[in-house]
C-alpha cells in the first residue's frame, strides 16, 4: 500500500482501443485499477478472456468484473438482443443498430463509483471519435460533460478526470501507438459476433482491419 | 398504444418522495414508466413490496425491475454492507456512511437507456436536497449537470428532463402535498435497516417522522 501512486481505473473491453489506454496510464506510472464489463453481449466470453489476459501482462491484481444483466433486459441493440443481426454491409451514415443505449455513461457511473472508493484520480476510457461506429457516447463532448457531472455528484474529496486519450485518434494511430508501447495486440477481441476468428466484416472488424492496413502492419488475430 | 401520451420514466424506491413524485407526473398527464431498483439493500424486499403496492395503485403496468449486485460487490456503504453499522444516533455533518457511491448517478444512467429505448421525454427522481442526509447526488447542481450530460451523450433525437420536483421541498411540505393528492403514504416505507416495523431511529426515519411532525400529522405506519 502507497498512497503516494496515483490510481487510475480503467474501463477495458479486452479490445484494441481500452487497452491501448491502459498501457498508456501504466508508461504514465499510474496503479492500473483494471475495470470489465460482462453485459451478456455476444461475444462476452472471448473478451473477458481478452481481458483475464491482457490484465496479467499488465500484472494488474484484482481487476474488477461487473456483470450487469441490465442490456439484455433492455434489448434494443444488436450487441445484445440476438434477434437483431448484426450489420456486416460495411459502415453507414447514422447510430447503427449495434448501439447500446448509454452503454458508456452506464459503464462511466459505474466506474465512478469504484473511482470513489479506491481513492483513484483517473478515470480512463478508450473512446474513439471520428474513426468510429459514431456512438453519442463516444464523443468528447458528452465525455467532458459527464467529467463535470460526476464531480458534482460524488464527495467534495472526490476529484476525478475522465481522461480519453484516443479520442481523436485514427485506427491506424492506434496501431502504431500500440506497437511503439509493445501492446500484445495478438490479445486484444475487437469482433462483434464470433469468439473463434474474427468475421472480418462486422462494423468492428473492419474498422480494425482499416486501421492496420492504413497502418502497413499485419493484424495478429486470425479471420474467418 | 398513444403516441400523443407523454411518457416519463420515473425512479422508484417505494419510499415517500419518489412516490409523490410519481404522482406529480401522474396529475400532469404523463404515462408512468415505473423503475425500480434492487441493490441488495437491506431492506430490499419490502422496499420493493411497497413499489408493486405503489405501482398498482398508479396502474402502472409492466414496471421494470432492475437487479444490481454491483453495489454489494462494491460495499463501502451501511446500506449494502453488512459489517457498517446503520447510525441511529440522529443526523450529522458530512456525507454519512449510509451514502452509497454515486448510487443516483448510476440510477439516472440507467434509466436513461430505458428513457431512450421507450422514447419517454422526462426523467424523474424524488431527490430532496436540503432537508435530507446530506448526499451528493442528491444535489440540484448535480442533476441539472447529469441532464446536459445525458443528452450530449445520447442519441440526437433523444431529448430528456430530469424533473426533480421534491428538490427544494422540506419534508413537511412531502407529507402535506401527499395528503393533498392522496398518495397511499400508508404504502411507501423509508427505513433504512427494518422491514417489519420501522425502527424509527435510523436518518431516514428521522427525517421521515420529523416531516409528519411539522406537518401536524400521524405517520400511517407502524413503529418499533
Amino acid at each position: 500500500m502507497n498512497s503516494l501512486i496515483k490510481k487510475a481505473v480503467c474501463i477495458m473491453s479486452g479490445g484494441m482501443d481500452s487497452t491501448l489506454a491502459a498501457y498508456m496510464m501504466r508508461d504514465e506510472g499510474y496503479e492500473i485499477i483494471a475495470l470489465h464489463f460482462n453485459y451478456e453481449q455476444r461475444t462476452q466470453k472471448k473478451e473477458l478472456e481478452s481481458f483475464h489476459k491482457i490484465c496479467k501482462k499488465l500484472n494488474v491484481k484484482d481487476p474488477y468484473i461487473v456483470n450487469l444483466d441490465f442490456f439484455s433486459q433492455l434489448g434494443a441493440s444488436a450487441l445484445t438482443d440476438k434477434s437483431i443481426d448484426i450489420p456486416t454491409g460495411g459502415l453507414e451514415e447514422g447510430v447503427p443498430v449495434t448501439y447500446v443505449p448509454f452503454r458508456n455513461g452506464i459503464f462511466i457511473s459505474l466506474a465512478t463509483a469504484i473511482a470513489e472508493k479506491e481513492g483513484a484520480e483517473l478515470l480512463v476510457i478508450g473512446v474513439v471519435e471520428e474513426d468510429s461506429s459514431g456512438y453519442p457516447d463516444c464523443r468528447e463532448d458528452y465525455i467532458s460533460s459527464m467529467q463535470d457531472s460526476i464531480n458534482l455528484g460524488t464527495k467534495d474529496e472526490t476529484v476525478l478526470e475522465i481522461r480519453r486519450p484516443l479520442v481523436h485518434l485514427k485506427k491506424s494511430q492506434i496501431v502504431l501507438e500500440s506497437i511503439q508501447r509493445s501492446v500484445p495486440l495478438e490479445l486484444t477481441w475487437s469482433c462483434y459476433q464470433s469468439e473463434d476468428k474474427a468475421c472480418g466484416i462486422c462494423d468492428s472488424c473492419r474498422l480494425r482491419l482499416n486501421g492496420f492496413k492504413v497502418a502497413g502492419i499485419e493484424d495478429p488475430i486470425s479471420y474467418a
